[in-house]
């Protein structure tokens, strides 16, 4: 199901390719390319993160307001949040050949089972004769590195769609922001709940404008999900609320490319609690409670704009 | 031609079941249940208003900053408001039979022409061989029920599509909230207005979370209504504005739920002044002249809410 | 590319014609009546400028917040902003025959290449059997003027589509409104920057209530781009941000039917500076800088609203 929604989205880009700044081409695979030699666009963004939500995601991009200053921002509506999120949109497959590699999201992972622990705890799987894939990266994706995806998945590579971004393009930063919801899950599965449980799921974030390269851009736009967003949650099990947002992490306050030189540049070092939206509305459906907990900081957003 | 309008909706909602959380099933009539058993979804929410606007209105789900809090809310833009909201959104249709009870609400009202004042009023008729119904109901309807409203509507039962949802799901919650034009319209009504002359209609009000069972949800659902919703009307008459916003009722301030305790649980004691939108702009495009009256009330919200 | 994208979204209109509150007939071309004797509406409005743009940019109706009062806005999202506003959008063809007299925006001015330098600059030119015109104008083109537009754009009548607004109706200010990356990029050009080098543009602007005629309309329509807008440019050259808002103008500050009264109501007295968006965002993708200048302004706004 998630491959073929996430297809539907894919032909209509392939049809607008010149409209939405984007490049398609031949390497084995299709290759769509949103953000490394194209230029991309804001819509591009938009429908490169329907793709890695396999479907079950409507991204908006809209305008916030925080008082003395504005920002573009996304809105994405999630439907069955824990399959959107977690069996297609977290980039939880790492895409290594010889000559490759990237961090691979969206609905193909769903056929290869990676991670296969997210999968079984899931209970989720699917079949199709069409494989999506997204990838950050700043490359293409080698001639192996389609193979060995395609193999994964078990599709000709004739019926592989990889769609690429850098993380300091347009349409890198819109995705990233678009994962607004997954890091609420995320976090929810870290602490523990079933996030099958959440039944519905919205969420919004600033988009991170181009502040550097792609180093720079993982710091800028971690924190727009750390500092600048909100999610609001429904589901039917009891949740600790203030443990969800990312302000129950000790590395709350500074930016997130400090915690990560604290950690030495190594992920696996960092407290995994930050990797959380900003603010979090929680509405427990069975006993009919509304929780709210972290807020929205707007001087730490200000300071990574302006 | 809002029946047909409405069937386009429902067709598409049938296409995409799975993904929208809903369940449909043939009982003499085609039943689409968006959240009595099934879960439904925000943009089921967002499909069922329009269906219930008989396809004249565009409902987009969004968020809305309220400064130290940010609610999910409905945004409703309404062609030929008098229409969309009188002659089809607004529950202006009591399905009685002996085993079945609930307010009827879509464009099948004006099939039915029910009630019949309504439509002499607002001199709207129309002919279809598809009739649609929305029923904010916790059971399904009988089979009787399904035949009263074929017959009454004098279509067949396999052309009747009947959408249900609780008040107490979440496509029960975004619907009563999309009718925020509709209450609007409602009160031009009860002031002696032709709301025929409202040409333009646009309004946005919070969606209540899911905060208890059905009679808990009826409370706070008009409760976004009375204390969180704006509406911007245009039309070619003069208005008091003053008299069209919730504040101008004597009993503004409470929760709804308290004042319907007071009129003894009698909807009909309660003085109607009270159904209408927080905040009223009105554009009146004769005289070129802009009103606002009333305010949404925060410190209320946040009650209900939080 | 620009007209028949542009003609696409005609088609839709033309078959949603009673629904979106315009008419439609032939007068050697097709006339689209969307707000002189037609109402129109929010959602026509909204079209209207889509096809401006030529297509290239999504237009939504969306509530805009500023504190004590709220206000219905557009919110643009513009792909090759240079194309799309300068080479289509722009009221930049003076349609003049010796009974009618109106400007011409829309991407039949691609075709007409109208004015000459603006396709020169840009280096943009298509060809197309369709051609899409938009006119701001309370009364309909002669027979004279459809043929000359037709012929400029060396197309048959027939395949001549003509969209009209006058100033003082929904559709008229909701497409005014919707200029507000044209006006950024008007600016950028009156400043000297090459407008091909911004690459994705988005804007929000309040849309006017109708508050009197097409002359006062003039005026209150401009004040919602200069005192009310936002704009976000990305591009890859450097920018003296603080010249590009309206705040630069020796003008700022006024109501615009002032200013024009003060320039003895000649256009070409006024400096040009005053057109030009309240606030704007500038991110330049080389460098990685964000940056900021000017500002929304409320209490202008407050005055000419309410």
């Amino acid at each position: 199901m998630l491959n073929e929604m996430a297809y539907d989205i894919v032909e209509e880009m392939i049809d607008r390719e010149d409209e939405l700044g984007i490049k398609v081409f031949e390497k084995k695979a299709t290759i769509i390319d949103c953000g490394i030699e194209a230029e991309g666009s804001l819509e591009a963004g938009k429908l490169f993160s329907e793709v890695c939500l396999g479907g079950l995601g409507r991204v908006e991009i809209l305008p916030q307001d925080f008082g003395d200053f504005s920002l573009l921002s996304v809105a994405v509506d999630v439907k069955k949040p824990a399959i959107a999120c977690l069996a297609s949109q977290k980039a939880g497959w790492q895409i290594k050949t010889k000559d490759f590699f990237a961090m691979g999201s969206g609905p193909a992972r769903a056929l290869a089972k990676k991670p296969k622990e997210t999968f079984e705890k899931l209970g989720y799987e699917e079949e199709s004769d069409v494989a999506v894939i997204a990838l950050e990266t700043s490359k293409y994706p080698s001639r192996d590195a389609v193979k060995y995806i395609a193999d994964a998945c078990d599709v000709d590579t004739d019926d592989l769609y990889i769609l690429v971004a850098k993380t300091s393009s347009i349409v890198g930063s819109v995705q990233i922001s678009a994962r607004v919801v997954e890091t609420a899950l995320f976090k929810l599965d870290l602490l523990g709940y079933d996030t099958k449980r959440i039944v519905h799921a919205y969420g919004t974030a600033p988009i991170a404008p181009i502040l550097g390269d792609d180093a720079k851009m993982m710091g800028v736009t971690n924190d727009m999900i750390i500092y600048g967003s909100r999610v609001y949650l429904f589901g039917d099990i009891e949740v600790d609320i203030n443990r969800v947002p990312s302000t129950s992490s000790p590395n709350y306050g500074k930016p997130f490319l400090e915690i990560f030189k604290e950690a030495n540049y190594d992920f696996y070092k960092i407290n995994p609690e930050i990797f959380a939206p900003a603010e979090v509305y929680y509405n427990n459906i069975k006993n009919g409670k509304m929780y709210k907990a972290g807020y929205v900081n707007k001087d730490i957003l200000k300071k990574v704009f302006l």
